[in-house]
């Protein structure tokens, strides 16, 4: 079960300009920024006044990430929910035959998590957390 | 200046087995579902706990949104941040030089929107929307 919309994924070719980009037009706040090699991204976490965040990823250059962003362009690129226990969910949606990419929970940006196959969920990648 | 992400556009094929997809892996319940002739989709709102919703978006044959499902496939289809003035929110991002799709707010699925132009926003297609 879904709690909530945790934040949404967003690929950005230069992650400082989008910063600027977002702190200007809609006033969101950076609440934490770092270069994560095991992803092949920089990320950050903007924030609005309430609800869900916003986490922009920067391919590092050669990364996976940098085909993808070389592949699709810059745009939306994936959906968190937070839910209690990412590997009790993630036992529920294989037993509905859901196509996982992660098969356990692993240490992410903020808390465990685990990618879900987009071509389960109808063309979204689906990333689940566990704050706690 | 954005309050919180209201909701996640995402484009599908098939609403009706979208809509069990995310009840069945995800627990979303449905909170409105309509026709909207002007958009050229029928839409359903799903809500999770709390927080961002999401909104899924299936074309109608013949539409805009039909060509777009056709081009891109489904997936993440665009981001909600609500406001407290749709049309502030404008003036404010046009004097800043971004490119609007709509010049003012018009009647939307939930509320007042407006949507401005992805290429302004790094390849993310963002609406305004203003529910009071």
């Amino acid at each position: 079960m879904a709690k909530r919309v945790d934040h949404i994924g967003i690929l950005v070719s230069n992650i400082d300009e989008a910063i600027r980009l977002y702190r200007d037009c809609f006033d969101a706040k950076i609440d934490k920024i770092e270069t994560l090699p095991e992803r092949g991204v920089k990320a950050a976490i903007l924030s609005l006044g309430q609800g869900a965040n916003l986490e922009l990823l920067e391919p590092l250059p050669n990364s996976n990430m940098a085909r993808v962003l070389e592949k699709r362009g810059e745009g939306l690129h994936h959906i968190t929910f937070e839910v209690d226990n990412v590997d009790r969910e993630l036992s529920h949606l294989s037993e509905r035959g859901v196509e996982l990419i992660d098969k356990k929970a692993r240490p992410g940006f903020e808390g465990m998590v685990a990618f879900i196959h987009p071509k389960s969920i109808r063309g979204v990648l689906v990333e689940l957390c566990q704050k706690a």
